[in-house]
């Protein structure tokens, strides 16, 4: 097992200078305290030091551009809250820690767990293009990803709802429905999960019988582009229902038809995905897919638990569940009530 | 909550009648014991008498046709111990129920776990066509499923490795080694998994820009089919590598390309997935996607505690691994060797 020496032999430098660099004695220089906190990671020595510690500690690490958790109708406040639920009687101590670009391009993840000692991390709000999503293809320090995967690291999971079956139970409510003509419309494919939607999409289509092109299809970064170019594209094409990748989507894109002349549902059926709490008031009330955001942060904890048990979990999924509202229609009764 | 009363209710008996049949007395028929189970069931009166236990009953319940587990080389050994190993210090008493056909057909999922007064269970070696994956679909008593997979259950989790990364694994291995003509060789598609991981393969090629088409792709029931059909088809295409859906066939397809006067790994690479104990007796030892069964065994039950704790879990997805030994061969290095 590396020791305090090693790192010192390593540098060559003194035991005293690298344990003081360790403990943050305020007579180090920020650039040996780093120095010396990569080349611990490096020598593997990351667990030496925690196993010193009584109380674990844990952080949630939320990436602040892209997601919010201060106030409870906020999307992460019932994830962060539902991962300390199970945490902190389990005797972690838990810490928030916001996230930005700068932070993760001056420190590898590693190098920041290390530093705080942190012994595994639950992770939020992180896109594509975030660097510390290249870290953790080779970190090792147990982390968690909401929403995201990575292959190959036994030190990482991936926690999120069960999209295939979410996109499964959509399509089966649709085509009870009557819908024949179903089109998806998708914020930008730069996110794990909505690459993960999209497939599911494609997939359930497959296996109900349905075609897929570009006249049923559409993702864009903007949401102005979604509801102006491709959401007219579909009412074009004749489509009576529209699955939308979010709610937030969904939530426009019902607006816009309405804009344009169409009743939701009678004329086109408009599904969400998420059931955020918007989702209770949207006119009309939105049928989507429920993420349980609370059991989302429980399942974080059950993985990162696993992960620190050394279980190497992949993936954590959750049951989606569809919860019925009023934006989607029956078509059989539309047809026979025409008839008549 | 439902009573004994409920259930003396709607049968028309009395509540000693109903008490004595909930606890097998022997003055009850048969019929009437079973009558009594089944409106309990329906009247989803499971919970209330397992509270009443101080110590709560798990079972494994295990396909005798399917899968084997009675001793330290069978492959669900060690997925028995490694739930063991977790289930019993948490306070579980924990039952062995090897399954057949007959049991069943007669008896309901739900109603079996009631009569035995099990809280949970830890399902081995179902295959498709198994009665109960039927009942799965909307049973109450939380399962955890090696290997199989039902949608839309709040009650039912799948446990099983990551068959999309094991053959992204794999098929970053063969290419590194220089192949591009590389072939799928199954067992029957009626069992979940091996869908999943033909689906996975066929995913993974089209991620690393070969094509699949019948000419490298074969799968049969019949082992001898496997090897006396699809082995010489894809040897006489031209193929570099196989890739064997378990370890079972990878062993067999060794043999027969030696019998027909190849060479493995030089004339052609083969692979497998499970990592038996087998695979490091082969000649040459196998290369392969490990499935460390301790830790599955471990998985379900994390899964089935998740489930018992209210958190719907749909899949727990272990890491796969790939074990390199010496049947993939370096074309790189073959080809340099041929233009000296």
């Amino acid at each position: 097992m590396t020791t305090i020496q090693d790192i010192a032999d390593k540098l060559g430098i003194s035991k005293s200078t690298v344990s003081k660099a360790l403990n943050d004695a305020p007579d180090i220089s920020e650039t040996l305290r780093k120095q010396v906190l990569e080349t611990a990671v490096a020598l593997d020595y990351t667990k030496l030091r925690r196993y010193k510690k009584t109380k674990k500690r844990l952080c949630i690490l939320i990436e602040k551009e892209n997601i919010e958790y201060e106030e409870p109708h906020h999307f992460a406040y019932d994830i962060v809250m539902g991962f300390r639920q199970l945490a902190e009687p389990a005797g972690f101590y838990v810490e928030i820690v916001p996230v930005d670009v700068k932070l993760q391009k001056n420190t590898p993840y590693d190098v920041f767990m290390l530093e705080h000692d942190y012994v595994g991390s639950f992770v939020l709000g992180f896109s594509l293009n975030d660097t510390w999503l290249d870290d953790f293809k080779n970190s090792h320090t147990p982390a968690v990803l909401f929403d995201n995967y990575v292959t190959g690291n036994p030190y990482t999971a991936y926690v999120g709802i069960d999209n295939d079956e979410g996109m499964e139970l959509v399509l089966k409510h649709l085509t009870n429905l009557g819908h024949r003509k179903i089109a998806y419309l998708s914020g930008s494919l730069g996110s794990y999960v909505l690459q993960r939607r999209h497939a599911a999409f494609l997939s359930a289509m497959h296996r109900h019988g349905h075609k897929t092109t570009a006249k049923n299809t559409g993702c864009s970064y903007c949401l102005s582009e979604c509801i102006e170019k491709h959401l007219p594209k579909f009412l074009k094409a004749g489509m009576t229902a529209i699955i939308c990748s979010h709610d937030t989507i969904a939530n426009a894109s019902i607006i816009q038809c309405q804009q344009l002349g169409y009743k939701v549902p009678e004329d086109i059926s408009i599904i969400g995905f998420d059931d955020l709490p918007l989702a209770e008031y949207t006119l009309p009330p939105l049928t989507t897919i429920k993420q349980d955001r609370v059991e989302l942060g429980k399942s974080g904890f059950y993985a990162l638990s696993s992960l620190l048990n050394n279980i190497p979990i992949s993936t954590f999924l959750l049951h989606a569940k569809l919860i019925e509202r009023k934006s989607t229609y029956n078509v059989y009764i539309e047809k026979k009530s025409n008839a008549l």
